[in-house]
């Protein structure tokens, strides 16, 4: 739970001074490279030490079986890991004939950066071997954004203080021996050994190439390498090539201050389907490609993606630079996480990491697309259509539930459920309707007609024929949905969770609005009146139980008659929960992992009034744990809604610190993508009060004491908008585009290109802290500088009077 | 499904004649021999051919990994599988160098009978061997119930058309090969390959011993055989024995007529601490004690043993004699499953087969025990006595899932919990007051004072002390217990489930009456006024919910509002619904697989009006599948008292033929032993109408149209008291004893030695028959015979006026 002092704090970037051994695994996590499709964790270039070696492919992945203590209908019999692949990250080194191991000789100097507008990881030291002989090691990685099959690294070692002889071995090494995970934490990924088959391994000149297959999944899987070399005259190559082991070796001697600089490229790709011969040549092409373009080419692709990525992404705030850096840091991992999946699944952790098995969960159409959808929307189209492509996976499953329309998976890679645990898996039947809701955001946000039709439309009446099936009229007429869990993991197969019944009603809508625009497209789905009628009828007969009593939402129904988890006798060792308690007893008492009616809140905001949104806000903040990172941005959004700011301000800090202060102590296993997404939600739809629940854009704007401005932009429907807020007022100005209707604090606005408008920034009025389980109290953020102390004492004046 | 053509129907015996080699699984079941310490099933002498070979020994269980696709807090990392021990049945037979075996040669006949008053299965018949010689095999088999330690066979082959030479092998076999069970059924146990390590091999003379452990759960086994042989002048016996495997050979010739007779003494023993010479000399010396008593010694024994057991337990039926037989058939299995148990459970299926992993569930408390308690309550005091000996595992079980008290397994052999599946195991709570209910109506029902002091007191305090704590009550001070499974399977973790609180009720108000009758014994508990206050407020306060609307209680909160499960689309081969339906749609609707709310009807009928009763039966009617063997009895039980006789009288059928017509198709695994004890509950509970909520014994004697009369007797407080019930009148006649007060039809009758008392048969008014889901409607029960039909239809006439 400690922050990470060899952190530094920049707006721009993430440095790490020297190297922490116990806490590898982290930094691995921290200062991963991805463009969506390849994933490189940040291990050394030498390969060891390491934390936990990771290099992904996204969709590569091994079957496992998925064993049951009692089985039943109806369960999945085998789930997918992913797994690692080739690592082609590795350029060993060896000065004198010692290898250069940072755990051996004298470490003079270490550091490494992540640059969010280069998109490169940097790194130097300064090493003396054994014998005590000094060279200096530069390196700078990269996943291109732009190539999307292409990594590549500049590796340079220089001779500090005499002639030494230096060996580079530059590597392609499949099925490396991984450490161990944490045992019964079921949050890691299982450790799948050797899962690569090795087809084809050859090297000549520069180049290399493995070929391998998964012996389950039958995934092929290529890694190429070639390299560009610059040294001393004498300079020899050898190239080497085993089933499982690619080795370019470069040897020369250095005279002090000479260098020897590498230039290595990596290519990746992978089919299920396609020949040995397609798919090597698929990265031999690739490689030719990347050295066509060279380092120097590389960069400056990586670099211009990244300017006008931050054009229309950036995130600005004033008064806190260490959560500028973290949300800069969120911002830059999710773009790394999506921008280049195409039509594959954007996974929990990304491509950072092995945990939850590499799975895909409502996490992405839940917290991260909805921050792609205002700055990268291409990224949601791509992540949507891979939805699309497990369609006749998602109603096969249906089929074989009893139900209509499409299940989608609770956890998968390809498509297929993987979870091994029914009633926290498939009964989280909100999965349909999180990728439903996803949808209309897209289409409303981009006009996106064509996906509309295409791809959107089907994905609304599948799942909107689902909830048909799966709910039922009472005798009162009452539409209920029974038997199913929401997003809080600490309650499982409830009746009329909030939650779950008000997404289901808005899928149910949108498909009926969606047949309506698309009658020709909807009518080839067999969707006729009568179909969209009922929907439209389920939707306005939902039930959404009240508790009079104590004027609350209960979560589902009965809710609020369990008992309340006995937060006093729980000690701060007991959490989370999960690994302390069983899930029968939480699941029967009043504990909430995670936000679950506080987000039905925030996606149906409509459902509710004002003072509804305040006591269940109060009621539930006393319940809540926050045993799952996917909470406190959520609870960030609602505190600001009902003002209270400074709470808000906590846990964003909660969630965009999630992964830089380790704050889940599994960062090891890789970054929490819901978490970084959630920190920009938690700025945008909190303190910006940004709804998007119609057409027209809804602002609320409000700032904690301890920000003095807070800007971002929004791509709607290829217009830019952008949002600066301050104490004293709120700008809306029309960076691209001609005009923009939105509405700022229930009133309708008009902005036009050139003509800022800029209105007040609400204060709402002081009001006690609502409380939290006993020590579970976010942690209190600190104001972060003298004048920003200053300013915030002012502010405080305000709000007092 | 089909009823068991070759077996006849006999009042005192089940005969099969001929041998169907398909359902050979079913007649192992139907024929087993057990004492509760030793199960045999009725494989043939000659090993093969054979369904699923099985010798059991009570307590006797290798432990399997329990593996979880996801796990969990506290659960159960291993489960507990009886398994087939060594098996000493086998005595095959050589006719002139030909394996007697039934599938060659010609069998000219061949007939079994397991006689209910001998406790003897015989086996007559006669074959001609390939090469045309012809024999005559007799054998008859005990296990006896007066040595514990004792199996016994007399084995005899008589020459009929010819010079024969004989070689007759008795063996003692471990780790005999098994066939593998139907896959994917989870009521299936799992086949434990070579579970049997040797230990010890001995062979001499006429004696073998094979001692050996079991390699994870540490248990040895030891089995011994002695022979006393009978035959020609000149005999020879060889003895053999290698690790798995002890055979005694006898060797001569017979002329025709003539004949050899063998006579096999078998003895068992096992121990999970005792060492390898003490387990080893207690079979040997059982082996000379029953050599001492010799096979007429034992075969008197056990006559004499059950010419007293049926004096107390004998049912009688007229009017239906399958019914008789199946009744006296059910009766026997019972007692072989109790008789000497001794400290063990008494598994589910007892000792007949393999199935549910060879575990105990409430089963035993809900069904057998009641039905022991009045005719062998000593059994009844062992086996709650084994509950007892768990109470250290129960407590440790509670601590660990956050309770007071204990918690007892939802499944075990030896104690620890050993289900896989916690919605259905560990939340199935209402075990601990199954016991507790078991152990007041023990206490009741004998007086037996020593036993509540010692044993009783301590499990009803730590069952009540898990309800006090599982439970809590609400701001309008009621006591709910949220988040547990009742008895119904299909649905499952549900609030305030009808039948627990009621039986919590129970507890808590039993457990606090033994702790003022024993307040020394309770005060060394930790019990005081405080906490017996506390179980009588949360017993008073129990909440029990009530649908107003539709005048029914719900089965749990919130069940009378789910869905109705679609019945008319579910066509007959989708039953049981468990293997064609996932859990999650069967719990979210109205559909029941087994009586819950009916069966608190039954267990607690003191908590409904007759009202009540008669609305929520035909309500539950209309919803129960009877998916489990579990169910016919309770509703039967509750037809009989809601008037619904004929209904009653078809229940009472299915319950009796569980087995004997394989109505679940599973026989083979093992006999229902709930279902068995089910039907004697279904004649005296239901048409006997005995309800024993209180210390005075309750009669509402009724009869259907179809049975002429039945009686049966009751042992409480060491009388007698016998009960005969026609349609003319019931009488009550003390048979042992002084005087009894009992009630007749609610009102208080006395009855003395020597003065039987008979009182009026109510006739309760016709009605419509209650409607079952289309197609699961019971069997309706078919007149017997011609002077039946003749009495039946003056009975209607009766009836109708």
């Amino acid at each position: 739970m400690s922050p990470a002092d060899n952190f530094t704090i920049d707006p721009w970037q993430i440095t790490e001074h020297g190297l922490d051994p116990t806490s590898m695994a982290r930094a691995e996590s921290v200062f991963a490279l991805s463009n969506g499709h390849i994933g490189l964790r940040a291990n050394l270039d030498e390969g060891e030490p390491h934390g936990l070696p990771g290099t992904y492919l996204n969709g590569v992945f091994e079957l496992r079986p998925l064993p049951y203590g009692e089985g039943g209908y109806g369960y999945p019999e085998s789930s997918q890991s992913v797994i690692n692949i080739t690592n082609g990250k590795i350029i060993r080194l060896l000065v004198d004939d010692e290898p250069f191991d940072l755990r051996y000789g004298e470490l003079v100097s270490h550091s490494r950066w992540l640059d969010f507008r280069e998109g490169l990881l940097h790194r130097e030291c300064e090493w003396t071997s054994p014998a005590g002989r000094t060279i200096r090691v530069r390196s700078s990685r990269l996943v291109s954004l732009t190539q999307r099959a292409i990594a590549a690294v500049e590796y340079s070692v220089e001779a500090v203080d005499g002639p030494v002889r230096i060996v580079l071995q530059s590597e392609l090494v499949a099925n490396e021996q991984l450490p161990g995970g944490p045992e019964g934490d079921p949050r890691a990924a299982a450790v799948l050994e050797a899962p690569l088959q090795p087809e084809v391994h050859h090297a000549s000149g520069t180049k290399g190439v493995l070929v391998h297959r998964t012996r389950f999944s039958g995934i092929r899987v290529a890694a190429g390498m070639d390299h560009v070399i610059e040294g001393p005259e004498r300079l020899d190559t050898v190239a080497e090539a085993e089933s499982d082991h690619c080795r370019i070796s470069v040897t020369t001697v250095l005279e002090p201050e000479q260098r020897l600089r590498l230039v290595k490229f990596m290519s990746y790709g992978w089919s299920g389907t396609r020949s040995l011969p397609a798919v090597r040549d698929q990265v031999e092409a690739a490689l030719t490609a990347a050295r066509y373009t060279g380092w120097d080419g590389l960069i400056a692709e990586q670099a211009e993606f990244l300017r006008e990525f931050w054009e229309t992404s950036d995130i600005e705030i004033e008064g806190d630079v260490e959560l500028q850096q973290a949300v800069r840091f969120a911002v830059f991992h999710v773009l790394q996480a999506g921008a280049r999946s195409e039509e594959r699944a954007i996974p929990a952790k990304g491509l950072t990491g092995p945990g939850y098995d590499g799975h895909s969960f409502w996490d992405t159409e839940t917290f991260v697309l909805p921050v792609l959808t205002y700055c990268l929307p291409g990224a949601v189209n791509q992540a949507l259509r891979w939805r699309y492509t497990t369609l006749p996976l998602a109603r096969e499953r249906a089929a074989q539930l009893g139900l209509a329309g499409a299940v989608f998976p609770w956890r998968t890679i390809r498509g297929e459920e993987c979870s091994g645990y029914w009633p926290a898996g498939t009964a989280a039947f909100h999965i349909g309707a999180d990728i439903a809701t996803a949808v209309a955001r897209y289409v409303r946000a981009t006009g996106d007609e064509e996906f509309e039709r295409e791809y959107g439309l089907e994905l609304l009446v599948e799942t909107a024929r689902m909830w048909r099936s799966l709910g039922h009229h009472d005798s009162a007429g009452k539409f209920r949905i029974e038997g199913v869990t929401g997003p809080d993991e600490y309650s499982a197969v409830a009746d009329n969770n909030v939650f779950t019944n008000l997404m289901a009603q808005t899928n149910l809508r949108a498909a009926a609005e969606a047949a309506v625009r698309h009658p020709r497209e909807a009518g080839e789905l067999g969707v006729d009146t009568e179909e969209t009628a009922a929907w439209r009828d389920a939707a306005a007969a939902m039930y959404v139980p009240y508790d009079e009593d104590l004027g609350v939402h209960p979560q589902a129904d009965g809710f609020t008659h369990h008992q309340v988890w006995d937060f006093e006798d729980t000690p701060p060792e007991k959490y989370p929960l999960l690994l302390h308690y069983p899930y029968f007893d939480l699941y029967r008492k009043q504990v909430v992992k995670q936000a679950d009616l506080v987000l039905a809140m925030q996606v149906r905001g409509d459902a509710f009034t004002d003072e509804q949104k305040a006591r269940n806000f109060a009621y539930y903040e006393r319940l809540t744990v926050r045993d799952s990172s996917l909470s406190a941005c959520t609870q960030a959004v609602i505190a600001a809604e009902v003002g209270q700011l400074d709470l808000a301000y906590d846990y964003t800090a909660e969630a965009a610190l999630m992964d830089l202060h380790d704050l889940g102590g599994n960062t090891r296993d890789g970054l929490h993508m819901a978490s970084l997404a959630g920190a920009c939600i938690a700025l945008v739809a909190g303190f910006g009060g940004l709804r998007d629940h119609s057409e027209v854009l809804d602002f609320r704007p409000r700032l904690p004491s301890g920000l003095m401005k807070l800007s971002f932009s929004l791509l709607v429907r290829d217009q830019l908008l952008g949002v600066r807020i301050t104490h004293d007022g709120t700008t809306y100005t029309l960076r691209r585009g001609e005009v923009l209707h939105l509405r700022h604090d229930g009133e309708p606005v008009q902005v036009k290109a050139g003509s800022p408008v800029t209105l007040p920034t609400t204060v709402p009025p002081a009001q006690e802290r609502c409380a939290q389980p006993p020590g579970r109290e976010p942690a209190r953020r600190q104001p972060q500088a003298g004048l920003v102390a200053g300013k915030l004492g002012q502010q405080d004046h305000l709000a007092a009077e």
